[in-house]
Parts: C-alpha cells; structure tokens; sequence
C-alpha cells in the first residue's frame, strides 16, 4: 500500500466514443475545458486528453491540442495535461506533432498488440521516436500497457536511457482481443513491475464495463485511478 | 507434473537463419527431409517447417510445402508434420495457402506483438479465418503465444467454437521487443493457462541463447519442448 493520495486521472473525450452514443462526450475543445473543469473541481488531477474533428473524428491536430492545453492551464490551475499519443487519432510521427507543445505528459505505447477489429501497430522505430521526442521536450510518458511485455519493455527503455525514470505506467484491460479484466493478471502486472522497475508508479483503466472493477482494485492494492 | 512422455519438436529450419549464420541449416527440401529424418532417429515427434526459396527467402509456397510434407511422411513414419502460418513467411491469407494439405498441425498466431524491427500483424479477421481453414481441413493448431493476451485470446476462441480442444499452446520468450526470457512470467503463463483452459497441453520455446534455459524449465515443470 502506498501513502501518498491517489492520483485520478480523467480521460474525458477518448477516441471512440460520440454525442450519438452519449450526448454528453465533450467534442469541441470548449466543451472539453469546461468537463475538465468540472472534473478538476470533482478531485481529479490529470487530464487525460484527446481531440476531434468538428465532425467528431479523432486527430492529433496540434493547434487542438493547442487550445485544449491552453484552456485546461487557464481554467483548471496545477492539472496535469496528458495529451494522447495513441494510435487511433493519426499514424506515424503525426501521432507525436503535438508533442513540442511541452504538455506535462503524453500517453505511449511501448509495444503493439491487437485491438477489436484491427492491429494496434506500434513498431520499434515509432515508439522510440516517440520516446526521443518526449525526452526532448521534457515531457512525462505515461507507458499504456495493453499486455505483459509492454511492461518489460518500458523497463528495458527506461534501463538503457530511452525512456527517463521513474516510469508512471498505466495497465489496460477489457479491449476486446487485448488483455480481458482478469484480476490475476492484474496483480502478475503490479508484480512484475515493482520487481523489474522498482521506482514506478501504476495506475489503470478498465475499458467499459471494467473500469468500475479495475478502480477498485488500484484503490485496494495502492495504485492510480483512470476514469 | 505430467506422467506423459516429453514431446519434442524440432524446428528444423525457421524463418529467418541463413546459410551464412550456420551451413548446417537445411534450406532445400531435401535438406530439410535428411535433416528431419535425424531429429526424428534422435527423438523428435513434431517437425515444426517452414519452407524457403532457393535464394533462401522465406514463403508460404504450398507447392513447397506439399513436397516437404511428402517427404517427412515418407522418411518419419509417424512423425507430426506441423506446418507455420507466420507471418516472416507471407501476408494476409497467403499465409493459410498450405492449409488444404491437410498436415496434422500448423502454427497459429492469435494476437499482434512487436518483433525486432517491426510489428508481427495478426489481424483480427486473418486470425479467424486461418482458424476456420484448420477447422475445416482438421488441422491441429499449435498456438504461439509471444505475450500473455495471447493466451486469453486462445481460450476464448476455444470458448466460442473458433477453436476445437484441448488447446496446444507453445508460450515463445527471447524475442527481442515481445516476452523476454523470465521465469515467474513462465510460470504465471503456466498458471494461467492450467486456470482458464484446464485441458489445454503446452510446450515453450525460447529463442537464441534463451533455447536451453527454456527447454530445462519445460522438462521441469511438465511441459513439451521446442529445439
Ligand atoms: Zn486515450
Ligand atoms: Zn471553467
Ligand atoms: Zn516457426
Ligand atoms: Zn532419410
């Protein structure tokens, strides 16, 4: 168990989901500053952050997450803006464009694997540019762990210096075809990573119908929460 | 503890060593059969094949196939012929080609991962239909399992008649970018497997100088071998 407050971490937007499924998922960047504003108010400290099209797409347009970053800072003074470099939003380097904004942190992913209906692909070569881009413009990675040896590699990365300690790595569940909730694996993950980068921090998100399941286990076992 | 024999399988050739790394590898067909035949005198009861060009290149070439496995069946009699659909070898359905051979296996990758220089892509909808091919053709598959999703994803596949029982999973280790040469993540991998697919029989392969270390913890604990 940890001492320290446990950190909550709000995705607001995400990359999926649309006014048709939810009409209250904030699009346009006004509406994502004023939901991050109420979900700083609510006790979160992280804003994770993704944004879209006026057509609801995702990108990684960097004057969007230019606005974005802006407004969050005005509004929502000391939150820590994550800005998504997930691949869902743009392929190759576009993914990192918006990484020379310098926001407190960035999402990577350290490895690939499958996603509901097509490969989640990052390659060697992208992920340690990402990194490169990230150590350049001081920016924290949180590492998105979608299975077990994305966790070994952000400890190789981080032991031959591509990637700054400590690690803050988030464990994902419930994708379809990735990792399912599984509370064995979930504490094999948290294991793992207390023994081969013992200076880390966790936290992590279950997708959909798990991420109730999954915050209560960080709650119970000492780890971060994403909502 | 198994009390059934060890079953070794013996990875003749690969995808990806040349002559160059090691004149003894067996590139032409009959190189392959000769070589077969004294891993099969020395022991051996699966031959897991791949197939080359003459200027050594890996494919998918049935044809090719269809002699190697002539050949085996003539030189070993009683010897398993397992034949890879990975993805060194082909792309998209290529990959399944030889499938109507009818072999007694064939390898079956179910989820993505990064290889050395690239992402291992096995979509979603290949991964079905190379399934629904060794259903149709009755074809064993072998799972290669490089990370710990993968597991999962084969057990469900069995779960909902993708793939018919007991699973045979080979758990892979060594590859630089997927699942690295560790000890407690093979045993959790045991574990798990023997809790979600309580009929399913294993073996581990480790690559390169991970080969020996694997194949000791496989006959320690049970399981079948891959050299
Ligand atoms: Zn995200
Ligand atoms: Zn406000
Ligand atoms: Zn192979
Ligand atoms: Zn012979």
């Amino acid at each position: 168990m940890t001492k320290s407050p446990c950190i909550i971490c709000v995705a607001i937007t995400g990359s999926v989901p649309r006014k048709e499924d939810n009409p209250a998922v904030p699009i346009s960047v006004e509406e994502q500053i004023e939901s991050t504003h109420e979900a700083f108010e609510a006790g979160a400290s992280i804003a994770h952050c993704h944004v879209r099209l006026p057509d609801q797409t995702p990108t990684s347009d960097p004057e969007l997450f230019g606005r974005l970053k802006e407004g969050i800072e005005k509004h929502c003074p000391g939150m820590i803006v994550q800005l998504s470099t997930g691949g869902r939003s743009g392929a190759g380097q576009a993914r990192g464009g918006m990484l020379p904004l310098r926001p407190d942190m960035a999402s990577l992913s350290v490895g690939s694997n499958n996603f509901p209906t097509r490969v989640y692909e990052n390659p060697p070569d992208l992920v340690d540019w990402l990194a490169s881009e990230m150590l350049k413009y001081d920016v924290k990675p949180e590492i998105e762990a979608f299975d077990l040896s994305h966790i070994f590699q952000a400890a190789k990365m981080q032991k031959d210096g591509r990637l700054k300690g400590p690690l803050y790595v988030q464990f994902v569940m419930g994708v379809k075809n990735a990792m399912p909730v599984d509370r064995p694996s979930f504490d094999f993950f948290r294991e793992t990573l207390a023994r081969i980068a013992p200076d880390a921090v966790w936290c992590a998100a279950g997708v959909g119908p798990g991420q109730v399941i999954v915050n209560e286990w960080c709650i119970e076992t000492g780890g971060h929460c994403r909502t």
